[in-house]
């Protein structure tokens, strides 16, 4: 199936520390790379993890924190001295955009690539759309304007069965709409089921990313029914004031976000360095939603 | 003696790599903080030094390329996470400070600390006065306006000699004087000459920062007699010619400075990442000047 991996670069919060560095995600999507936010330290993890500055096309800011945008410079100088061609887009929050593109212009003057800015604002919508891909942007419940982002692959076509194409001897103007799910007529006027002709076309994979927010069942509705969701998972129960006071969720929270919105999987991160060990994270989500992984840095999972 | 140590947070050239960090040093000056320019992650390498941020009062960026300063808004706004006190001056080139300002006050709005930008102009000069140190700036040739530091040790005072303190029975308020140099004069009218009284004062100690710059001896006459000199050596004598083109000197080019200003010791650092191994660079330069350490992150030098 084609690559659609999603890459842990950073899961901490706040700030950097020995344990984590902070958000950041990179979706490899059938070779070409997206990223989802872009903590301080981005473009170091990119090179540990072999992902190639030449295939970055897109970068998604969930919000103006500086845990999740302070790379942003660094990574585009960096990007230039490595003579990367073409363009990056970078979504970003309409409130500080404008700031935002003045200080990364200012240091980055003579990219051998186009910096284009993109603002994302009110309700958010749909960011990016190709013929296999769209992302699109929600709102998420944190201090400041933040957004979700959903990676969906489109509907694809059905895979012809090769040995009943030669068999009926069909046409190749024909195979288009095939796959798409017609029948075929036969010059002599026979009906073959498509049935006969294709297998299903394979899923189309969905993966959702959630960070920051505090616990809101709107965020459920957006999501419903990805294949992955990622969402934050701050802290555990033991600090659900906590969490609420500073707009972020707990382990429990985020699972239960996971349960209605009906995900396979949910994977979380985030966490606050209060957690040595984010095993006990993965455990509190657990008591709630079975599927649960915990993002580490360096971490790659493939949708399949 | 008291302290006066150098810490060497990065010594890499233009992009963070697995070897090393962009520039940053901290010079701890009797338990004050003092950063020299902030790379990205020089937050993170701060806390593997074991570097306070409260004892952080000041912090001079050399120029404005991003291998020079995109650590600062991170490093600002991790200083405020750890409620950090009283307040932080960034000395910085005055092309770019009102951008940088803005920018690092939009992310940092609620500090608990003060934040004061002061802009470095013109040839430099004293940045930083108090009873022990000064800190100056001159400038540098580099492709953009630079400038290099010189920390200096003010004139020390003598040392007492306590027994014969005692001996003579001479009164506090005669004490300052002494160490000063004055003689003492006995109730009966004596003179006993200061050198009975006490030893020689402690050398004043000296460092000066040299990053980015072409080779220039301009740059050996601003740092005469200093104790020990950073200079940039980011690359080696087969890119002489690229060295040049882009501002930058060779190690070579480096010694050939220390010598010339008759410095005590010659620190090098800014490596291109074309050097797997530095040491090649110490001992080009040796081939110049006798007394050479290549920096390296986690390297502390005490002036004595």
């Amino acid at each position: 199936m084609a690559k659609f991996r999603i890459n842990i670069l950073g899961c901490g919060s706040a700030t950097p520390s020995a344990l984590h560095n902070p958000s950041c995600q990179v979706i490899d999507f059938r070779d070409r790379l997206m990223m989802i936010d872009c903590g301080e330290g981005a473009q170091v993890q990119m090179r540990k993890m072999n992902l190639r500055f030449q295939r970055l096309t897109d970068i998604f800011i969930s919000h103006l924190h500086g845990d999740h945008c302070f790379g942003l410079p660094g990574l585009l100088s960096t990007m230039a001295l490595h003579e990367k061609g073409g363009a990056v887009r970078v979504h970003i929050p309409q409130q500080g955009m404008e700031l935002f593109r003045s200080f990364v212009n200012y240091f980055c003057k003579e990219t051998p690539y186009s910096i284009i800015f993109e603002p994302i604002t009110g309700e958010g919508g749909v960011l990016y759309e190709d013929h296999a891909l769209t992302v699109e942007a929600f709102p998420l419940y944190h201090r400041i304007p933040c957004y979700g982002f959903i990676f969906r692959e489109k509907p694809k076509t059905r895979h012809l069965d090769g040995e009943m194409v030669r068999f009926y001897n069909i046409p190749v103007s024909q195979l288009k709409a095939i796959k798409e799910g017609a029948d075929y007529i036969t010059p002599e006027g026979d009906i073959v089921p498509n049935s006969r002709l294709t297998t299903p076309a394979d899923p189309s994979r969905s993966y959702a990313y959630c960070s920051d927010t505090m616990f809101d069942e709107r965020v459920a509705q957006a999501v419903k029914g990805v294949d992955l969701l990622y969402h934050e998972a701050t802290y555990g129960q033991e600090c659900e004031g906590c969490a609420a006071e500073r707009g972020h969720s707990t382990a429990r929270q985020a699972a239960v976000i996971a349960r209605e919105a009906g995900v396979k999987s949910l994977l979380i991160g985030h966490y606050s360095k209060r957690y040595r060990d984010f095993k006990v994270l993965v455990d509190e989500a657990r008591t709630e939603f079975e599927a649960v992984t915990g993002a580490d840095e360096g971490l790659k999972i493939d949708l399949l």
